[in-house]
This record gives structure tokens, sequence and C-alpha cells, in this order.
């Protein structure tokens, strides 16, 4: 009998300010039933469209692709922030409300013609996979599907990722 | 037969600073052999000490962590840096080079009593590793063991958590 994981997001209102009300997975991830579930529907996906390597910002896109990783057997890197990768990157930079911020990756993370699979907690306004995309099909990687644990509708992150195949597992 | 998992770090001279040998886990993590190896004889060492819970420090210990979580079929806490945990939280001080930093973790993230295994991918003076102890035992959990892809033995990190059992997969 499935979990129904909507009953393992905490929602908080006014956070991280007043009107927004922030969903937080850790009770998810903190729950091993219903970790495995999510992350099963993952693999599952993963599966289904041929994925050869994960790539997932930080931090909780380590959350949700290390484990789909270790379960197929393939390989994730992560995108990082500014000075948190030793060799040799490639970098995005997206908007944020106020300013920009970037996002870098290992220039041997992805082999071209690899099929990627990216992923993250939260789909939101789509800012942070849009740049982990970049990042991937700069090393010359295919992107064969993107993951997330939740997606935030109103915020229409998903038309800026349309031209990429998507699996939610739940929306807000 | 099982790989030599030496063969998948890069050292990086002279990183962050003059003198230092950076050891770098993202060729371990992003191949899915050496992954799932590394990651598994932290699964059979988990399973041996009765683990019931994970918890690790933002980001790495994510890495090392999650997999392990999903194959045993437990859950997976984060310790976080300062404003990344939206409820009520627990907080543990630790000292730097220069200054102090802290971590946190969600009050309802360990229950009292509960087995934990802490992970991180590298044990170098121990200083996060034992904050993110602090915190667990903060909330009543035991921590009745330790993992690290990597233990840099010259910064005597294994001292400062004497008290605690310990895997380390690799030393330099």
């Amino acid at each position: 009998m499935a979990l129904d994981l909507h009953d393992y997001v905490a929602s908080i209102p006014d956070y991280p300010e007043k009107g927004v009300i922030f969903r937080d997975i850790s009770p998810l991830m903190g729950d091993g039933e219903a970790y495995k579930q999510a992350t099963n529907e993952i693999v599952n996906y993963a599966r289904g469209r041929g994925v050869q390597m994960i790539v997932g910002p930080e931090a909780r896109g380590f959350i949700v692709g290390c484990p789909v990783a270790y379960e197929l057997g393939i390989g994730f890197a992560p995108a990082r922030k500014k000075g948190k990768l030793p060799r040799e990157t490639v970098k995005a930079t997206y908007d944020l409300e106020y300013g920009t911020s970037s996002l870098y990756l290992h220039k041997d993370a992805v082999k071209p013609g690899q099929k990627v699979l990216v992923t993250d907690d939260l789909l939101a306004t789509g800012g942070t996979i849009s740049a982990t995309i970049d990042l991937v099909e700069k090393l010359g990687g295919i992107v064969v599907g993107t993951a997330f644990f939740i997606e935030l509708k109103d915020l229409h992150g998903r038309d800026k990722i349309k031209d990429y195949d998507m699996l939610s597992l739940m929306q807000y």
C-alpha cells in the first residue's frame, strides 16, 4: 500500500517571508518508508528514460539524486556554488529575486552524449534547475529528464524547462 | 573483484592553500560502480551496528549518508548551516581555523534513544563531525557509529571522536 507522500511534507506559513508557504521535505526524507517510496518512483522514471548519470544542485538536489544513482548503479555529480569544487569547472549564472547567482560543475562530471537526469527537491521558478541543465549541456550531456519531489505550480517553473521531460511527485 | 577506491580520489596539491593536498571524492561518486561499493561498505557497517537513522552535515555528508539510508530503509536528517532549516532547531558551534561556525538540526529529526549513524565524506580535524554528534545527543539520540569515505590521519580527527565507533574507507 503506497503512502500519500503529501503527509510527509511540512508546510510552514510566512516562511521565509510573509505570504509564502514553505514546503519542507525533511519529514519525508526522515521517514525510511516515505524516502524509499519517493526515491523508487524516481528510479523507475530514470530507468525508463535510460539515464546514465545524475546531476543535482546543492544541497537538497543531493538528497534526491544520490540514492537514485546508487540504486541504478550509476554516478552522481554535484552542481555547486562558487569555491566548492577544486578542479576545472564550467559555470552557469541564473537570476534571483535581487541579483544573480552561479552554479559550477566539474568539467569531467559528464561525458559528451551521456544521458543525464537532473534532480532537485523542489521546482519553484526554475532558475536553479535551468542553470543545472545549462551546465550539463555545456559538457555535451543530454538531459533526458528532470525529477523533483515537489512542484510549486503557481511559480510556473515548468514553463522554463518545457523543452525537457519532467517528473514531480507532488504538486502544490 | 573489489575496486581500489583510492583510484577514484583526485588529489589536488596546494588547494585550498599552499602545502595542503585536497582529497576530492567527486570521481568516486561520479563512477557508479565505485559509489556503489563505497556505499555498500557503509551499509554493512551500519547494519552491524543496528543503525535506525542517519544524520550528515551539509553538503557532502548527504552524498555519503543518503544512499545508505535508502538501502537500509531508514531516514536521513541533514545537519545544516544557519538559515537553511525552516522549523525549530537545536544548534552546535565548532571552531574553525579563524573563528567559529554553527550547525543546526531540526528538533524532530532524531527521537530519544534512536541509534544514529553520522556520515561525512572526509574526517579532517573532526570539528564538523563533533558538532553533528552534539546535535544528535542534544535530541537524545545515541551515536552508534561514524562513517567517512576518507580519513586524513595527520589531522588527528579520530582523537576528537575517540568515544565513538568509526569507519573510514580510505586513509591518507
